[in-house]
């Protein structure tokens, strides 16, 4: 039985949906930890982790037109507002998807499904470099 | 200290909730893991995963009715719609939900509350077999 | 490698969130573990767990705000009723934030951002005493 853990930083262009799964599954090979768990945890709490379709690109533009319309940036009654009228949406988009998601692993390999990807969602419009840990425990 | 992971299939009979505790269980049990921590992931973008009230089902039921709303069928500028209507509500009901719930292991069993039930969360119209993965770690 | 769990209790005060880093920090700092992964549990279906921002106490209130918003009390349509216009609601706001969260272990200490805070998410108007579970596995 063995522990290991990981950070890496994504850069992203804004607003939308990147891939992590490589740099997820190269965290489990560097590990050489071939069954147990898998954490993936984003250190921000204006970005978050999503195990969306990783096919076709038009489901993660759907996904993020309908937050972008729950939650409006120009919701009038926002106090929290001081970073500027993306601050508060990202903080609810947020808490509406995934800060941390754990995949079990066997064979030393993610056990997601064929259409799996894992996305990290950055809600902010600016750019950023987000800070990524993944742990792992098994044998 | 040991590792242990299994795969199970849910049959669904379209739309609703499944209940799946008895089935994560039974894979706590064949672990033979006293003290630990027990992750469920669903291997699916079109399913997912809510530890939801296990006594009374008008529970569940106005919960589903409530993501029906919240997430429309006929929602008209979505452009993932190659499978059909109830496609891209599916991918956002998971999103909002959960594809993995870890849960800790005391006396080898599962910690949840009384009326705690883990469900599984069909979003597609029509019956689907949905694999589950369930991975446990501990002593 | 070793495995530990612990328990405690969090009195609310009715519709609101609470933090429990400290609480969460104090059994990773018992059970000895320097790196590896702990899982917070809720074991209630009308409260939940939120990895939300610890400094600004606006944005959380936004957030508890927008909540009010999305699941309003008032639904007429709701079935589950029995404990009053609070119940049904606390489902669903639970059902859309978190029931478990994990989180990176290293150096002995979670692997929170700077603005990142553990939140117990109370959904019922009066005051509860919540169950919380802890578990980390690790070396």
């Amino acid at each position: 039985m063995k522990a290991h853990a990981d950070c890496f930083t994504v850069r992203t262009r804004g607003k939308g949906m990147t891939e992590i799964t490589r740099e997820v599954e190269s965290v489990i090979t560097r590990s050489g930890i071939d069954l147990g768990t898998a954490t993936v945890f984003v250190r921000h709490t204006s970005a978050s982790l999503v195990v969306m379709e990783n096919a076709d690109p038009d489901a993660r533009r759907d996904l993020e037109k309908f937050f972008d319309r729950l939650v409006p940036e120009d919701t009038p009654w926002f106090v929290h507002t001081l970073e500027g009228p993306d601050d508060m949406p990202a903080h609810i988009r947020m808490a509406l998807t995934r800060t941390s998601e754990s995949i079990p692993v066997m064979n030393g390999r993610l056990t997601l499904g064929t259409w799996q990807g894992i996305f990290l969602f950055e809600h902010r419009r600016s750019p950023h470099a987000r800070e990524i840990v993944v742990s792992v425990t098994g044998c």
